[in-house]
């Protein structure tokens, strides 16, 4: 099949782009002696996540319980749920632990941490530190860090085994040494909470930081035992803004036809809108405004400064500058629109068509989206 | 199940508004003496698309041919594919009429009217007009409407059926008194356009307007056939910032967990973020800005003025003012964050727990999400 015959609106991936960048991502941290363990909440993909550990071992980040059921089920045991623990959560964290999962959850505050003590089940515990985000994660100076450790040990049965940080005010930096200055703080307070726990005594096997921007920048991870960058493994035109990669590395685009043009306003209109791109606005404040994506032909070439200026549920309305363009693109042509957040894209499709650099469709992979239900 | 016992983040429709909305809307509409045409876009569900149709006809709008696909399978036949149809997409109109679907597609261009006469299949096309909003149709005052028609017309197979207006330009009015005048605009436009075509010797059985602002505020729909409104039957804080509805109206919700909070920051965090609530900023341009949503209690009652301020891929921030309420609401607590666009927060569920206006969960309904895909 070639990507004239995929229906449209439709997720396409470059794998020669995707190796090439978990390759490199792979390279890179090997080469600062740490381990990589890439959240697999951007692809969620067993086949890209079996790519994104080709060289490492089996061990993922996930965002949801349900990634990290799919990836279970798919072979890959080792899962840290990177997002604060719930305590009505802890029965199914408990349910994949029994299943077989080494499964490590993560808690910043007491009650969260009193309910894991109190849980029936053991549980592997990270403590979040805040490097600086301000989202989630106690202060490093405090003495929560400790009164953390002591309520999940309460019990007897739950243990902590470590800490995790994620620097995500990364995003905000306009430079690499910016992002590498970022890198450092989120290196050293791992480092620092860690030290802090082992003195008391605790665990510390898994010190775990990372975002993409500060895992591309970091100049050392001495200290750090794995590095858990995500959007890495397609990049898109925000981390292009901020300088995480070149718009030669983006993995992700939306296959589009036009539907409706018009010569007076020089508009075409695409059959993807806000669904099929997604509302994110975020190159807003970057360096380039890429409106809700760029436009490309078949072959990922960009068509001038084509981008997407607005968008309706199924709709995606492109200005042009020139009347030449409308003749270049008649309606049924198709296009490829680079979004400006690869995450919130994606997760709008259940398929990814799989090219390998050039029009040809090699494979179709699914994906896992979505949240644990119950009925 | 209890509203707090469904796993969060979960998709919470309010039946009993969603039948007060249903009803009012089929009651207003058939006043008017015309027929109402629910759009599905929003809903995209079997079950509330019974509601919407419970007092007239079972005709729908549909915003993808997936959609119009599953409810061919739910028995809907009376169909109307309200996006202009790309040539690659006439195969599966035609597959669908094959199996027994009363579909209609619509065309505002000659290159794909050239394609549906071409096309081996016979198709029952309505022909877009602009009624203001300049994203798809054709001008009112050209002849491309009757140059449309013949070309439609042209191989003797498919034929034209009427006319179709969406005055989407509805979403930017402030007031009830400027809704009413781009509905009679919308209703003027479809009449206009219809006579034309009728004078000329082609059926206009359908005479199709329609968004909900102007369903709502409309003042006459004389000559209209039908009117296909879809946000309606869940209304949202958008369409409660234009007027369109009260706050005592909206439907739907995302139930949500907390799961960290600080008090020097005064913020609580939530398992909701913009894969669950989505990116969509609109409120951002009406009389109150909700950020990515207002916070309410289990029961759906506003807690003070609070708001899901940013949102990361899981995580919505919310700030309050004071302390007490971090009190409030300690980790593990629940509640239900009312979207800005509900067919945009939607999109991301496959499944609505359904109450009945207090927190018992009475039932589960599917959702169809996504765009028909190929191996």
């Amino acid at each position: 099949m070639n990507l004239s015959d995929v229906p449209t609106p439709g997720l396409i991936l470059d794998r020669r782009r995707l190796v090439a960048n978990t390759k490199g991502m792979a390279a890179r941290i090997k080469a600062h002696g740490t381990a990589l363990r890439p959240h697999a909440k951007t692809a969620k993909s067993a086949k890209i996540a079996c790519l994104a550990t080709k060289s490492g071992t089996r061990s993922l980040a996930v965002s949801t319980l349900l990634e990290a059921e799919y990836f279970l089920d798919h072979g890959f045991k080792d899962l840290l749920y990177a997002v604060c623990i719930a305590p009505d959560k802890l029965d199914m964290a408990a349910a994949l632990t029994n299943r077989g999962a080494d499964l490590k959850i993560i808690v910043d505050n007491p009650v969260a941490a009193a309910a894991i003590s109190l849980h029936s089940e053991q549980h592997q515990v990270l403590l979040e530190i805040d490097s600086g985000e301000q989202r989630t994660g106690v202060p490093l100076e405090s003495s929560q860090l400790l009164d953390l450790a002591r309520v999940v040990h309460d019990s007897g049965r739950s243990r902590v085994v470590g800490v995790l940080t994620h620097a995500g005010h990364s995003y905000s930096c306009q430079t690499a040494s910016e992002a590498a200055k970022v890198a450092e703080g989120e290196r050293r307070t791992a480092v620092d909470a860690a030290q802090i726990l082992r003195e008391a005594g605790y665990d510390t096997s898994i010190i775990s930081v990372g975002s993409t921007p500060t895992a591309i920048h970091g100049k050392s991870f001495e200290g750090v035992s794995e590095v858990r960058p995500g959007v890495y493994m397609f990049q898109d035109l925000f981390q292009a803004g901020i300088g995480s990669c070149r718009l030669d590395d983006l993995a992700l685009s939306v296959l589009a036809t036009v539907i409706s043009s018009n010569s007076e306003r020089k508009t075409l209109m695409l059959d993807a809108g806000g669904l099929a791109l997604s509302k994110d606005r975020s190159t807003e404040g970057t360096t380039f405004d890429a409106g809700y994506g760029l436009v490309a032909d078949l072959r990922g070439d960009f068509i001038g400064d084509l981008r997407v200026n607005s968008v309706h549920q199924e709709h995606g309305q492109v200005m042009v500058s020139e009347s030449k363009i409308l003749e270049q693109l008649p309606i049924g042509s198709k296009v490829r629109v680079f979004p400006n957040h690869a995450c919130m894209t994606a997760a709008a499709y259940n398929t990814y068509y799989v090219i390998d650099g050039d029009t040809e469709v090699v494979e179709t992979w699914p994906r896992c989206n979505g949240w644990p239900e119950k009925f």
